[in-house]
């Protein structure tokens, strides 16, 4: 594969990604300095954040004929959201057009179960788990591995959606049906009694170099990431596991471009990889400041094949604290004047409403420690609300 | 005046900027991730960066009436140009509408004399200078202040625009001819023997609180910004003296919003003012890497009348090399395979179409010292060229 794809004397590079929301906007914030055009293809306008892209189509992203127009018209594709429908995107690939991640890729990421499947081939430890029928079966995984066992969908599970922790026998057909075990494939995992959450964002080349950024801790609230801090306080031999792991688990993906790969620590020190998304990720925003070269910056910079940037932390420590929707009502929340006073890097998503639980911004301050950076970050995020006039 | 002009559960702040270059694109860029949106006036589309801003309204900026309607779509008004017709501003602020600078600011800046005159009634040091209305004017200049003097319009001057330097009383007529002195008020400047130039960034607040940026060193090349480093090498004293002088200017002349100081250092080390650019300035553009907050936040902030970002460095030195075109040609550029391999943030604005000399991009690096940050810089900024195909 080329390195550049740019002409000399040619023209800007245009990437194109399926998906307008906070995660594209900050990929295009990323493109624009380098004068890269960002071209977006979405469902639905009122998923697009405004004013953020070079131009917006909006067409079925399940069309093989509208992605690969779509993709006709951009350098490179990519995607906000690794659930795109894949016979899409293998369609536009087919008719010549540079894709990452690839649809293997995406293949090997959106069936959870195959995703263990993966890990599990290229040796990388994660919680037992295996596929189930019935919930006899899930039973019988519960008998050799113990309760509580949780219950996955195996397709479109994020943030908590599409898992059901069953602590005992008697609750696994109530599960079963919540999670619509007859219409949806599910498997089964045990229950992970982790000390630690622990995110690493690596970004692969096309020519097979990662670049990974530093062993993070994150926190969860409902099943969406709460807080980042970085360096992670895991001892340095978990840090440099985790770190291992993580790009030994995007190597078993082939995956091109930036991914996230969301680990546990556990009680003796060992670590077990969560889950993969290969994409930019929530526990990646702080690179944005922390770093020379942000996750999104060098996402675009292996999809379009150039060389990597640098991922060391720019700062003894750094923070994340994500702003969640209080309530339904405006995108732009009160408190700003209180948040913008502090040494923090305030990020409003622009998206036109609130609503409870609705990821809309993010907060991410610097700091001499990790836990100085949080409580800035914290008393910054404290002052934002959306949706309480 | 109040201090935040967003409404709680109210709806997102929207900017507006006459001009939509690359200084309106780094003012976009700053805002957008704070939830803010960019509209923009231009007379030509030709000159708006595409992809850049939420709307473009293709309009004169000379007309009150077009001007006064795109200020009522937006809560403030601020110019990438200190040269737009102040007649239009004002008939825009008298239907109500908040613009910073304030059209007083602009009518103090627009006239070179006038600028002069305002800082020497503050008592801030400046070259000798007067209006001359006829080359003997000039000539009796010299005899008092010496030769060579520096022939100048009292307006549109900028990057050695609009400027002759006269070695003796027989070229006097030849360069009164060449700035059609009979046509445009012209003064008349002694020529200031500096040792080096310097410049500071000062963002002013509504309430008269003042952000000041480190000192720089500047060198021009053809009369353009070539290289920016910070600190500046100068003696603590000098730079002392500058950043205070550069603030008692932007007083002077009643700025809100970020302001360009230009000085001089004389081989006395005394500081001269040499002029102001009530605007975000090439010479500051390093502050979006090596600063927290950036000259174009900090500007956004005070037009909005939020508080003050931090303006220190965050690496002990930093240098920006501009990126100018080499001939006519794409604004795409031959070399980013190897600038972007380096540990430097190059800008790319995204320009259409490069012609020799034209602002294209630039090049910010940061590093242990000013010195190695300048090599780095330099060496990305040697690899792009626009228009040699």
């Amino acid at each position: 594969m080329s390195t550049l794809q740019y002409k000399p004397g040619g023209s800007f590079p245009v990437v194109g990604i399926l998906g307008g929301g906070q995660l594209a906007k900050m990929l295009a914030a990323a493109a624009r300095p380098l004068g890269i055009r960002v071209r977006i293809l979405a469902p639905d306008r009122n998923q697009v954040i405004e004013g953020c892209f070079d131009d917006v189509t909006i067409a079925d992203w399940a069309d093989p004929e509208a992605v690969t127009a779509f993709a006709g018209t951009v350098d490179v594709l990519t995607v906000e959201n690794e659930f795109v429908p894949v016979e899409a995107l293998e369609a536009a690939r087919e008719d010549g057009n540079r894709i990452f991640p690839s649809p293997e890729t995406l293949t090997l990421i959106q069936d959870k179960f195959i995703q263990k499947e993966t890990l599990r081939k290229h040796n990388l430890p994660t919680a037992p788990f295996r596929a189930v029928e019935s919930p006899e079966e899930a039973a019988a995984f519960a008998e050799q591995h113990g309760w509580p066992l949780v219950l996955k969908r195996r397709h479109m599970g994020y943030d908590g959606k599409g898992n059901a922790t069953v602590r005992a026998a008697a609750d696994l057909e109530a599960a079963w049906d919540r999670l619509d075990g007859s219409i949806y494939p599910l498997y089964a995992e045990a229950f992970c009694p982790f000390v630690a959450e622990m995110a690493v964002m690596i970004t692969r080349f096309p020519n097979g170099d990662t670049a990974a950024y530093p062993v993070v801790d994150t926190v969860q609230r409902n099943h969406i990431c709460h807080t980042v801090t970085v360096p992670s306080a895991a001892p340095a031999r978990c840090r440099e596991t985790a770190a291992a792991f993580a790009v030994r688990a995007v190597e078993a993906i082939d995956a091109v471009g930036t991914v996230g790969v969301e680990l546990f620590r556990m009680d003796d020190d060992s670590i077990l990889i969560n889950e993969l998304a290969p994409r930019v990720h929530n526990t990646g925003h702080y690179t944005i400041e922390a770093c020379a070269c942000s996750q999104f910056e060098n996402h675009i910079r292996a999809i379009l094949g150039w060389p990597a940037g640098a991922t060391s932390l720019r700062a003894p420590g750094a923070a994340m604290v994500n702003l969640l929707g209080d309530a339904d009502g405006s995108g732009w929340p009160s408190g700003m004047d209180t948040a913008a006073a502090l040494p923090a890097h305030v990020h409003l998503y622009g998206k036109a409403t609130s609503r409870k639980g609705r990821k809309m911004g993010h907060v991410t301050a610097l700091g001499t420690t990790p836990e100085a950076a949080l409580e800035t970050a914290r008393r910054a995020a404290d002052a934002i609300r959306f949706g309480l006039a």
